[in-house]
């Protein structure tokens, strides 16, 4: 039904970044963010927020309110004025300052060992709260003033007044507490979560006693040490979560009543407004089965039946918590991608509706107890839901509306009734924060040819001022031509958005060696409509070494809506190469490609990529760069790995034909395998593995690793691996015959 | 004092080895013995064993007497005969055969369940002893026929009669014993000893409790699993050592009565013909004061006096049990380095000597409590000790007599009177076993020219009958020149010995890339007259590629006596390179050798020496390969580490100094690290450690490891290994500028 609208053709316009005559050349420094020289050459920014609804701009030292016609003389205090009212200097920086008080004068400073509140005009002190030595999982609630955290695997609460309460007694390496579970999956990334009237805390209980752990080698110790990380592989012992609530005023917890097996989801957990109801997203280890469920705060007791429910035969994947709406306790909005696109929905808790399965878009089904209706209607995804605006009753959101590689800004009605309507400009890549009651938004965004603008949007009038545009940090370089474009996938339909990235000094007569930048696993994409439509710093290094540089986002990959990224369901990997392969073919239609120098080089699911592209087509690509390569899918985790794969005992012809470990006798050419040795994502299991298969096959890989360094290289790291990486490109592909 | 005698000079004359026209080429599976083709091409062999003074020759259908002249026409008997016996096709091969009695026509099979005496001429099965399932070590008496074995770390005896007796009990992963100590240094390889009669069982027991766990990880388990070696790193906590004796017909155990340090060292345990001494030789840690002391077999009571002493500023080594005189029980034959070179000294512990200490030509002090007196006075090194002659009251020795690179087969008179007799060749490298009073030996021997020959010689008479000259396997072959010869070490004045290897169709007038291949290490050395200068399967395939390849067996080095091996104490690595240099010099005077296309390769002693010629003198070697190095000193074990380093704190500068770590910045050439993932004695710790160094010094190394294998490749993976080594020489000396 919804159609791609491709407006691709402009892209097609190549967006040529400062093609000058004399210029310098970059270094890796330059290019990477580990790099000594990376932040000199990065477009201006602007650090900004809100107070209630005035926006605000950061600087190191003052904070100024910034006026309605974009300028910011105003200032509201020195970080020196703070410091004076403090009578020591905590304040060293303005731009980590925020306001947690739309009504008041106030500002929230964290150090390292409290949170102070400063009341900026009267200039006073308005409260303290100091920080546990050791705490991790801050969570701080600005109503009550109640701290949360953990210390080890143990929850604790700090009352405002600075009573230290223990949650949580019998954590340990087995039973952690108040930390994030599912291994961040499912948009989890904390495991703390205050009520909004901050008197009750809700956290997560992992008990990971049954998961094997792997072993990380410490080698800086006098005799090397081994870590162990609890690491549940797919179709093997997994976590047991549940979700404890801990009643500041009794000073008691209770656990949600959820009878289902332990070792289902629970997820999103969403506070109701009046701070006495929890919704719990629960989801069961196969993923294909979701409800949304409210319980008791007060009880722990779940309601009798689900709000909603949703089923899908490939599976479902819970990411976002419900909003609930300022105005109205009984409306909350929630993103699903049941109708193939990521979307907001209305939900209407006080109006239930008669529970029916439906047939869905996206291919599964769903089921709502109460009235759920689409808000954001159309052919595009929501990529960032920002919050309301509750004069007009409407959601505010970036989603790719007017072109899948763009992000823009709209407005859309609650009631249901009126159309959406756009709040930023129409192309490039935007991401905003929204004033207290969504009056106003700070836009900040870039183009194929604009490094970086921020302005201030009034959204009664939709109008716009100006607060930042940034001038080309690179004008005084010799920038490759980077263009994009749009290929069809090995469907045959569907459209698949590409970066090209020339020689630098490109000569058209000329044929260049071209390397294959690939990731192409779900929840990411590597091209957007953004500055240089979003290159990657070593592309540039390549491109000024004489490569030609393609990157393609396969079937599979982000903001696509579902059924694109399902077509990899259950055989990872081989409908990805399938649409890379359809890169190459164009690559080899462009007549300054050398397609006898075809590279490949990706990290994680590119590096699984990159070793399975140079295995099963190795008269393609001659030399190839992977790194922390999955190798075989059993050796992923369960939350990840089982949602895309299934369990190894449901889906055993999926994850053979998957596994690189039957291909390592097929390399041919150049490939260098490179890993953290204390990898905790892509365990070292991966890439050994192969390497012992190719060993046995008689197969010669490269390898290197990086001791201490887990699933990425960062800092001077980085920059060397990049080193390396180019390296072996100028060893081996420069030269091929 | 005695001055080597130099004749090297004959050596330097090619030793062209079959240069003739239309030729095959070999494969990596031709010349490594995990090749599968290997034994094809390898000389023809002869398996013989002694019946007393019987020579007889081993075949797989049949064993045959030797005659005096040669000829094996008279079968004893065949496997059909053996197998027709015990009713049974237990004989498979009669090549491991062996004769315990030398007036009994007795023949002793071991099966993988039992051991067999079957007199041959009888036709009957004299006696059978079963083996316990899961028994090691074991070690049986021919006197007794009792057999004393361990069930994991737990000794047991099982008498004639067939009684299982478990003689120690707590043993464990910590406690060890009946196994092998002092990780199999000071000529220790395992943990049993028998009396003579039978009757007693020397034992040691190990307490690891205090070393440190070296965690290894097993990728192959569904989740990677750790083992963990007990691995001694140099100046840590190192194991206790003790001896116990257990008298099977008391069935009672005690434990040598030592009041040294457990942490002492107790090697080379030697019984007295009587069965009711035991003579051990003690060294402290430190490795620089030894004892030989005796102790009473039925008490365990130490004597009084030692029987002899040493000292060296530098360390002691003792090597070699005694050898007690067939007919004499008051007289035995050691060996040591006390005057340079390794020699037989006769003990007569009968003759009581007025404990003096002496200074002694090899640099250390000595006091002998006994009479004690050399028998093979000469500036050679005594390379094995054969046995005695009963009749001619001899002793029987192959050492490199007639040149450091020989080694040549003599017998020295017990009494002190009369000159010694050479019984072989003058040229070669003999090995030889003796007959039971030896009368006769077997002489088995290559040379540059004769790829293998044996002769059986009579003592007496000196004569010898050729029994096989085994042909050229390689006649078909086109066989790189290969030549030895010596340069000055970097002293100016000690001879150092070298081969060198042309490249396949020589043609002096190009200039061809040249790769060292070094160890360096003490305990080996790498060039000898035997075939083909004992080149390495390796070599040849580099020379078929148009290489040079050079080995120098540099100061530190094996049977060129203590001073020589000594230079290199305290600070290992430093003098070993300068004589390299001295290699890399005279190399850099053949007109054919492209001294801008130097590499260099080795493996263990050799890998530290790769890395540190590659980091030391980035300008003279362009590429290295290195495997399982030592990277620092304070890495590897107590035993080796502490005899040549001391500990890490007597000698923090020469640790400092001698350390990789601080060097990986100065990596300038192309330098692959190749190392066993799994490797338990050079750990892994050593090349991750040094990995880390250049990662942070911004130098690239190139790096691969087999996951599975220790320190050494072996099989299809020696081959793999060996493809990689060629590649790496291929793809970055070969083209080098």
């Amino acid at each position: 039904m919804r159609k791609l609208t491709c407006i691709a053709t402009m892209f097609l316009v190549a967006a040529t970044m400062m093609a000058q005559n004399v210029k310098k050349s970059f270094t890796l420094n330059d290019l990477l963010s580990g790099g000594s020289t990376f932040w000199n050459l990065q477009p201006e920014y602007m650090y900004s927020t809100w107070w209630g609804d005035v926006p605000l701009e950061l600087t190191v030292d003052q904070v100024s309110r910034i006026a309605s016609d974009g300028s910011s003389d105003e200032v509201l205090f020195t970080a020196q004025d703070l410091n004076d009212i403090l009578g020591e200097k905590l304040v060293r920086s303005c731009t980590s300052l925020s306001f947690p008080y739309a009504d008041q004068s106030v500002v929230k400073l964290q150090t390292a060992r409290e949170l102070v509140l400063i009341d900026f005009q009267k200039k006073t002190v308005v409260w303290r709260g100091s920080l546990a030595e050791g705490a991790s999982e801050l969570t701080w609630n600005p109503v009550s003033r109640n701290l949360a955290y953990c210390i080890g695997s143990n929850v604790w609460v700090q009352t405002s007044d600075g009573q230290r309460i223990q949650v949580t007694m019998d954590g340990n390496d087995d039973v952690v507490y108040g930390h994030s579970v599912s291994r961040d999956e499912f948009g989890i990334s904390s495991g703390l979560f205050w009520s909004p009237d901050g008197q009750r805390l809700a956290y997560y209980k992992k008990d990971q006693s049954r998961i094997p752990s792997y072993p990380q080698v410490d080698i800086t110790q006098r005799i090397s040490q081994t870590t162990f990380d609890k690491y549940p592989m797919a179709g093997e012992e997994s976590e047991d979560v549940c979700v404890g609530i801990f009643d500041v005023s009794t000073q008691k917890s209770l656990w949600l009543n959820n009878p289902k097996p332990q070792t289902d989801y629970m997820t999103n957990l969403s506070w109701a407004p009046d701070s006495r109801k929890l919704y719990v997203f629960e989801l069961n280890r196969d993923q294909d089965f979701m409800q949304l469920f409210g319980y008791d705060a007060l009880s722990g007791q779940k309601d009798a039946s689900p709000v909603l429910e949703e089923r899908h035969p490939k599976y479902v994947e819970p990411l976002h918590t419900l909003s609930f709406l300022p105005w109205d306790a009984t409306k909350a909005v929630m993103q699903t991608r049941r109708d193939n696109w990521n979307h907001l929905y209305l939900i209407d808790l006080a109006k239930n509706s008669y529970p029916e399965w439906h047939q869905a878009e996206g291919g599964g089904t769903f089921c709502d107890h109460v009235a759920v209706r689409l808000l954001t209607p159309g052919d595009f995804e929501v990529r960032d839901f920002l919050g309301f605006n509750n004069k007009e009753k409407s959601v505010v959101f970036v989603g790719n509306v007017t072109h899948p590689l763009r992000a823009t800004i709209h407005q859309a009605p609650l009631s249901g009734k009126g159309k959406m309507k756009q709040l930023s400009a129409d192309d490039g890549v935007h991401s905003a924060t929204l004033s207290a009651t969504g009056a106003q938004l700070i836009d900040t965004y870039s183009s194929p040819t604009v490094p970086r603008s921020v302005c201030l949007t009034t959204l009664k009038s939709g109008k716009s001022v100006n607060l930042l545009t940034a001038s080309d940090p690179w004008a005084e370089y010799n920038v490759p031509e980077i263009s994009s474009g749009s290929i069809k996938a090995a469907d045959g339909t569907t459209d698949l958005y590409y970066r090209l990235i020339k020689p630098v000094n490109f000569d058209s007569t000329k044929k260049y060696p071209t390397v294959v930048y690939v990731y192409g696993g779900p929840h990411a994409h590597n091209v957007q409509a953004s500055r240089g439509y979003w290159f990657r710093g070593w592309e540039i290094y390549m491109a000024q070494l004489g490569y030609v540089i393609f990157v393609l986002d396969n079937r599979g990959s982000q903001y696509r809506g579902l059924r694109f990224e399902q077509s990899t369901f259950r055989h990872l990997g081989e409908e990805e190469m399938k649409d890379q392969l359809c890169g190459v073919e164009f690559l080899k239609s462009l007549p300054y490609v050398d397609a006898n120098r075809l590279g490949v080089h990706g990290w994680s699911y590119g590096g699984f990529m990159t070793t399975n592209l140079m295995c099963t087509y190795p008269e393609v690509f001659k030399v190839g760069v992977a790194g922390g390569p999955v190798i075989d899918w059993k050796y992923y985790e369960v939350m990840y790995g089982e949602r895309y794969m299934d369990r190894p005992e449901q889906n055993p012809d999926g994850y053979a034909r998957c596994s690189l470990l039957p291909k390592a006798k097929n390399l041919q050419g150049r490939l260098q395998i490179i890993f953290g040795y204390n990898d905790p994502t892509c365990v070292p299991q991966h890439t050994l593995s192969f390497i012992r298969a190719c060993i046995d096959a008689g197969t010669q890989p490269d390898l290197f690793t990086y001791p201490g360094d887990g699933h990425n290289m960062f800092g001077t790291d980085q920059i060397h691996l990049h080193e390396r990486i180019t390296r072996y490109f100028e060893d081996y592909l420069k030269t091929a015959q």
